[in-house]
């Protein structure tokens, strides 16, 4: 029997499995819904098991728990780690889905639940790809290896202890994750790269108390002169940031990647229009998917200081604050970044100021060599049931998770994403399109197969 | 009988019916206490007539009732027209009044109540020295006028519009107004001028929604960069604003200002360390009291945009707002300066924002000769009682009815404050020192018997 036949026969059953795991609301951001979590983790950890995995285990952690499984039966192939995570996203607001978020519904070709496509669908493909292999040949043609968590929506804090506590267990020769997109429908993609992520707060403070602007205006620092005098100097005019040696280690395009780019055929103009934007604006010298695929950025995403309520307010405020985050890429050390804008700013600090610095977040970008020959199987094995090989994008956005399984483990990450743009992934009505779930479980067989 | 036996005499009276006063609680603000208003207005009414003045009118407004008095009797003499106001500003936070706002105390020499130094308080100086002439002399040195208002902690809206109708009835040789300050305790100050204001908000908006800085940063443009861009031009590197033609219509200081100014013996050092300052700030070539109370200013009074909450929110802001007022000195004129500021922005705008302005308050500068001699008059009753002549300074803030009452009256206007810089006006336990309260009697009758 084919495949495709057999996931045919199937379909029914492996929907009303899947549905079964999307009606449990494993919130993990909620602890209102902690024995949710574990719930969802015992429904996956006996799919696992009936699936025909072996050693099946439940690992408590501080957090949610984390499980592994494995079938290591393909002595001399290779060893594949797949990581996908079984909880979800907080629901609000509740009154804008069409169904409720934990009664999965089916509706023009589409399952609408939390977590359809983030990321227990996507998940659930290779639970039922080995299942459907183990079946049909009753052996694998890879050593496989599961490692799934319930805290990817609330930072993953658990994961990278355990990566590190169980590197021999874990060892693999590469790492497939489905929990990104195709491009559009129809069009796969491969994402060769993440951008890594650092963030700051910054407060300038210039007097005691805020102060009257007809006794004191003109004779006394104001903080809001002094953050956006300080602020502006972090851009230059053609847009790239002016906070010295913030590109060193931020590799050039290479003209591989540039084609690869271009092959999106990103429609700069719609874009343009469907955001309302004057105009897109960044670097010069990038089209609009190099500038946020492959290029670092500096934003602004909080300035706020003073009155902001209705009418006129003559107050000189005496502190004023902003949030700034950093997307990085290529070799950019996080906290390297931190200290050089924090050298910028302590330079730069306006007459009469006085300015704290608070580190947030760090995550190194993630980055792997499109030639590569797991990344060249994968897209090879989209080619084979899309009809149409998958491009190898570089993501603008930060899962730090990617850069650590890579790191730690010593091997590359496939993602092998099967969502798409427009799934409400994080919003109501978030689903998964059908298309993909079949197409999804013939891509992994397919892989498993060729790798 | 001397005026200092008189009224010390008479002192616990007087104490008394301002105590009565001040236990209406007239805030003008509030429409719940517009029975109140009312109340204080009648109250003066009666005061008014009690002390022997004729014609006491009580004129309906829009808003809240105006009242005139008057009582002409000597001809060939000047005639002074007070001005003050009965309304009173909300009380709130009211836990932090040691004794309840509208149950006036007396404790350490200070009369504790809302509107007992702003402006009941002073105002009531007024009746009292025409009473008690009256009552000594059996007719009074000049004519006097009252003009007295129920809006003033509002804005004022319907007293220009009533003097421009009454000029006839209103006109005048001089204004009196008792509502501002001595410089401290026993050092008593007539201001010569006050900075006008002008008001205006902008909006930057990018795109037509927030974006994600993962999927977006880098590639549009961002609200928080340009408005920080576009409101650091505003000023130059030497704390000058930046607006071409912003200083045209500002008078150079005159060495007589120069040296009232320094007269004020002002310890910047001392007002350095209680505001918690880094520094003092602003236009080079001036002391503090020059750039407050004769140099104009532009000031950001609120800048916003984006994320204010805990932690970090990857978000590119599609807006962001600013409230700007500037205080403007000598011939400067609001409109001009808003013109002239929507210029500077929008030939400044960064790429890929678009900019909104919307203008808000325009008041004149009020600035009045000190050699005028009602002012030197008026400094020599101040020597006359406290011993020590009163300084001619410049106020920074604004208080627009000053102009409109010059300008309209064509008259010189008297700022006779008997207050202090601590009282407290528009905060908890305001209060009125009452070493003031019996001085301010003596001056004003001496005043209004050698004007």
């Amino acid at each position: 029997m084919s495949y495709e036949t057999f996931f045919q026969n199937n379909r029914e059953q492996h929907l009303n499995e899947l549905k079964e795991w999307l009606s449990i609301p494993s919130i993990s951001a909620l602890s209102a819904h902690k024995a949710d979590v574990n719930k969802a983790a015992s429904w996956l950890e006996e799919k696992l098991k009936s699936a025909g995995l072996e050693h099946v285990e439940v690992h408590q952690t501080n957090g949610h728990p984390i499980i592994t499984a494995d079938y290591l039966h393909a002595p001399g192939k290779p060893t594949i780690l797949v990581y996908g995570h079984y909880d979800v996203q907080p629901v609000d607001p509740l009154n804008l889905w069409t169904t409720p978020p934990f009664e999965p519904d089916i509706r023009e070709g589409k399952l609408y639940a939390r977590g359809a496509t983030d990321d227990k669908g996507q998940l659930f493909l290779h639970v039922k790809a080995v299942e459907a292999i183990l079946r049909e040949e009753k052996e694998l043609p890879v050593n496989i290896k599961f490692c799934i968590e319930g805290e990817e929506e609330i930072s993953s804090a658990s994961l990278p202890p355990f990566l590190d506590a169980n590197k021999d267990k874990l060892a693999t020769d590469a790492i497939i994750i489905s929990d990104t997109s195709l491009l559009e429908p129809g069009k796969p993609a491969i994402s060769t790269g993440l951008r890594g992520l650092c963030s700051l707060e910054i407060e300038i403070n210039t007097a005691n108390t805020d102060l009257h602007s007809g006794t004191f205006g003109g004779g006394v620092p104001n903080a809001l002169h002094a953050i956006v005098e300080l602020l502006a100097t972090l851009h230059d005019k053609q847009g790239r940031v002016a906070v010295e040696g913030f590109y060193q280690g931020v590799p050039e395009l290479s003209s591989m990647m540039r084609e690869e780019f271009a092959k999106q055929n990103m429609d700069e103009q719609a874009l343009t229009n469907k955001l309302g934007l004057e105009t897109l604006y960044g670097e010069e010298g990038y089209s609009f998917v190099e500038r946020t695929g492959a290029r670092p950025t500096l934003e602004l995403n909080g300035v706020y200081g003073g009155f902001q309520g209705e009418g006129t307010k003559t107050v000189i405020p005496k502190e004023a604050l902003a949030k700034i985050t950093c997307r990085l890429v290529g070799d950019q050390d996080p906290q390297d970044i931190l200290d050089k804008i924090k050298v910028h700013l302590n330079s730069h600090v306006p007459t009469g100021a006085t300015l704290k610095i608070t580190d947030g977040e760090k995550a190194r970008a993630f980055n792997i060599d499109p030639t590569d020959r797991v990344l060249q199987v994968a897209a090879d094995a989209y080619a084979s049931v899309y009809g149409t090989r998958a491009l190898f994008t570089k993501d603008g956005g930060s899962i730090p998770i990617v850069e650590t399984f890579s790191r730690v483990l010593g091997a590359p990450v496939v993602m092998m994403g099967f969502g798409l743009p427009d799934e409400n992934l994080h919003a109501p009505d978030e689903h998964f399109n059908l298309e993909n779930f079949d197409k999804g479980l013939l891509t992994i067989v397919e892989f498993l197969k060729t790798v």
